[in-house]
């Protein structure tokens, strides 16, 4: 373990994952934290609510298709929308560095209302902190969120098989490029926006098939790679992926390209991975395509027996690839 | 209105109120957020919740008497106190600086797991983002909290009217002298413990009593005259210290002596105003002095019809003095 925290500790890969299991757990462990789940579940007279947090730090506080505002509750959102929750009520905390002007704040507030009022939720509770010049790095925002799961919703990590399919709900890597543009030392003409959007609307649509889903994540930092090598930890399954069902844009993989990265572990901020059965798989996938925020979706890979505890990828050529979780940071401040 | 965001922004003062009222709640208005309590209340199935946020940017991270871990706990959890909730769940949300010390994140981990042992909350979710060194000072934690509202428990501001009393449950100020005390560029000798602690204990004890409590607060940023003003403001009743009531440190004159900073402005991190019953005041107070968190609790004050408003201070040679909120920051980075 590094004596120090690196910007690795925060890329959503195997530095995150060892901080987190051997630093934070340790001390912090409890059976609602213990799952390490998008969003905690307890229970109130019979009624399962959903308790999630995440802060936002990232650079810049703009970029096409979305700003810190929207990314935030979005977030937030669909953390809960992945353990089925419909989120209800939102926190909102702001560290504001000294200096930031207000027209630049009012932008993100117009964004958040915007995006809760879409989502259906309410800013219920807040906190703003200021902090000196050079302190912070403009607006760093946190949001908390409550939801209540629907009593026919019922997911979990423990009934994925062998033999269950994975639908993405369309292009991958479109946050981590979008952001990755507006960055000055690289400039790029080419304008990709942002997939960050809030989420439940989409998992509601889902209602006649909640039953045949079986488990649901939000590949945000670490990506698609990331995300899926979290889950299969320490599984008796592994998840076999098909290169040529991944959807991707074609400036995301002309951008990759240019820089060395792999889309496969970018982040997203308005996709869900969907665990299915295989009998009802197809009728999710349409009714999902039928989604503004699905057209592109696919079936993009499958839980297989073997080898357990590993993602690998059947290339387009034939070829199988292991995708490990990433160790170095791609890309640090996407979040 | 200021066109940039300034440290006043953060102090508790006028300007925060400026900020929240002028520019957060246009945007994000709502019937859970309007009351601007320290928790929003929501009710599940008869049953109310509580649900409230804060971000901690204190500087030092470790200070005599406590440490951010504390701090954000406590703070957390006082926050839900004082709307009467018994504090359940809460969350962390860290942002760390690159190049903290892991041993320093584990000092801030110990803290946190002892404090929430202490009031007994679980951390039910987390997360932690990395920030590039520069980007950040040290650790910035945001922890929001869930509490359940007993049903015995019935708070109102608009329960409060003219000769209800105002209870402190100890010294004044201590938090902000043990920060500033820890700041390199004034170096004091003499170390006065943070009052930092969470109190939902202490409310509970009050039980007998909860009847005859109108209202509670805690006197965080901008003391106990930041918060008074803010509870009267608009209200058809002011408040009158007692300035001969109010308990102070020794330690804490000194210093707000030397630096020409008011007490009355310094924030608190284990103090709560409990307006009560007039004919039950003196009982309340009894149950508190008898908590170690109150031994040196005291009537510091009452509600009176004129000046409505306001708050003002009747001193110990007999004048009055009206104690406006407070424009300018006394001290940044204190919770």
């Amino acid at each position: 373990m590094e004596k120090i925290i690196s910007l690795a500790h925060g890329n959503g890969g195997k530095l995150t994952q060892e901080l987190i299991r051997n630093i934070f757990l340790p001390y912090l462990n409890n059976p609602f934290l213990a799952p390490l789940a998008d969003s905690a579940v307890f229970e109130v007279k019979g009624t399962k609510l959903a308790f999630t947090t995440d802060s936002y730090v990232i650079k810049p506080l703009f970029f096409p298709g979305g700003d810190i505002g929207k990314l935030s509750v979005s977030g937030t959102i669909n953390d809960l929308a992945v353990v089925g929750a419909k989120p209800a009520f939102i926190s909102c905390g702001f560290i504001i560095e000294e200096g930031v002007s207000i027209s630049t704040l009012k932008k993100i507030l117009l964004s958040i209302k915007k995006t809760a009022q879409q989502a259906g939720v309410d800013v219920a509770t807040g906190d703003t902190k200021v902090v000196e010049k050079g302190s912070a790095d403009g607006i760093f925002i946190n949001t908390s969120g409550i939801g209540f799961i629907p009593p026919e919703m019922n997911l979990g990590l423990e009934k994925v098989k062998a033999g269950d399919y994975i639908i993405v709900n369309g292009t991958i890597g479109d946050h981590s490029v979008a952001v990755l543009s507006q960055r000055e030392e690289l400039g790029f003409d080419e304008a990709v926006n942002s997939d960050c959007a809030p989420l439940y609307d989409l998992v509601q649509k889902l209602k006649p098939y909640w039953e045949s889903i079986k488990f649901m994540r939000d590949p945000t930092r670490g990506g698609i790679a990331g995300i899926l090598n979290e889950i299969v930890q320490g599984k008796n399954f592994g998840v076999q992926l098909w290169e040529k069902n991944i959807p991707f844009r074609e400036e995301t993989i002309t951008i990759c390209e240019f820089l060395g990265m792999d889309p496969l572990y970018l982040a997203n901020e308005g996709k869900i991975l969907f665990f299915t059965e295989p009998e009802k798989t197809e009728n999710i996938l349409q009714i999902i395509q039928t989604h503004p925020l699905g057209k592109k979706a696919a079936i993009i890979g499958k839980v297989v027996a073997n080898p357990s505890g590993k993602v690998y990828l059947k290339t387009s050529i034939g070829t199988k690839r292991i995708i490990d979780m990433l160790v170095e940071a791609q890309l640090p401040r996407i979040c």
